[in-house]
């Protein structure tokens, strides 16, 4: 039998390793399914600190939380009062850069795929301006409507920083949008995933007019960071300046629908299965 | 009468500017004419130099060598052993970013459209392999045969950097075949300025997994740093280090014609056309 691996939170029930301890709780790979077997530590925390959700750990404080960790601060290297764009905004990823942004004294647009996920972000995770591109026929005008709103007080207009989650026609509106010395930091590609044939990117002359850095990067390689990420992101979530949204799906046997969900975007926030509770 | 400008040497003949005198050399910004009424000095260099062909100051010693330079040490950050890929490599900067490899002990393939420039590329500048694009169906084999060719004593495969002059399929190719923390300096898609709609480029995905950077950069930001690349080049043209190609049109009526062979290739090595001589 093959198990399906995702991130997730466990209890250690035995142990052979030094580092971990009958009754630790650690978050990392392990399986869908109630019992596993981890074999490698090597992408294995042990989870310290539990005045906060358990449930976090398989998100703002566990991977897709390192994701935003990098890709915002390593790859962007963001300065106070830019502006920054971020597609799939109100995903696990996308609902953190937006807030790092922000904590960082950035403007802060974001696309989504529903009018729910729009006020979400708007109303709930601080964004400055959001739209929803289904429904946009124009993402190019969309995206200049949304910058040109924020930045109407100053010259010239564009996106400082686009954090990529989504690529194909998407990227393409937002490369005619990059400002000079722009940053893209490419974390994922959602829209062409499930295609037979990716689209084709056709604005990337614009990387060479607007002198702009464009760098694909993986979560794993920041990993011996993770300390210091908790030591940001830990206070600001006991402080409340940083929210935090999932979607519940109750139960193992929820998991392939609400895996399936992801794609077609029926997911508001991260999306969790609960296996089991304490 | 509006006059196309272009980078030229010229002598000047009177100057309103102080650091500019009768007689001095110059290079930069000029008109495509016998005489030429410069009226901005800020990409405009007094000569210093004369022991060497004063046509260089358009090609090695001026904006393309400038444009090597920034793009290969600045963006790519070569190492020792890397594998470099250089499309449009005879051309004015692509030979030379080939021979900076060279000279920095990495390993360097290139792409041309003919077989008299794959010639040029094995057999005068020292490239390790070449390839004759426009006799490739498929790009991203002709490459992979190329690095393969080069890398048979090693693994991984792969380029570690890649220096970008044409865009379109070829760059598609080039990400199938990108090392982890592959660079890509972008610095022209000649392939695409010439097309109704650019080709779309599919393989950006390609980004994420090897964790590639790509940037584009403008030679202009670099100008500041000229005397530094100066004291690189110079030492390495006089002992014969680097070779420098040429192709020179004679007469300024040559010059259209000229132009137009560049977008199909006519040219081999840096295109000049000579509107006078001393």
């Amino acid at each position: 039998m093959q198990v399906i691996i995702g991130q997730g939170v466990a209890k250690v029930l035995d142990s052979g390793h030094p580092n971990f301890k009958k009754g630790d709780l650690v978050w990392g790979m392990t399986g869908w399914e109630e019992y596993s077997l981890i074999t490698t530590t090597d992408y294995l925390f042990k989870i310290e600190h539990t005045d906060v959700p358990l449930s976090y750990y398989t998100g703002i404080l566990g991977m897709p939380g390192m994701t935003a960790y990098a890709g915002f601060y390593e790859i962007c290297t963001p300065k106070k009062g830019e502006y920054v764009f971020v597609s799939a905004a109100s995903g696990a990823v996308g609902q953190l850069v937006g807030q790092f942004a922000k904590l960082m004294g950035c403007h802060v647009v974001g696309s989504a795929g529903s009018k729910e996920k729009v006020d979400l972000l708007k109303n709930k995770l601080g964004f400055d301006e959001a739209f929803n591109y289904k429904e946009e026929h124009d993402l190019d005008a969309a995206l200049k409507r949304s910058v040109i709103l924020l930045i109407a007080r100053y010259c010239p207009e564009g996106i400082d920083i686009y954090f990529e989650n989504v690529g194909g026609k998407m990227l393409d509106a937002v490369l005619l949008n990059m400002r000079n010395h722009g940053r893209i930091a490419v974390c994922g590609m959602m829209s062409q995933y499930n295609l037979d044939k990716p689209e084709g990117v056709k604005n990337l002359t614009r990387l060479i007019y607007n002198k702009v850095r464009m760098e694909g990067f993986r979560v794993f390689e920041y990993y011996p960071q993770y300390s210091q990420f908790l030591n940001i992101v830990l206070p600001s979530i006991r402080e409340g300046k940083i929210t935090y949204v999932e979607d519940i799906a109750e139960g193992l046997e929820s998991g392939p629908a609400a895996l399936v969900g992801l794609y077609s975007g029926l997911n508001i926030g991260k999306q969790l299965v609960v296996v089991a509770r304490e």
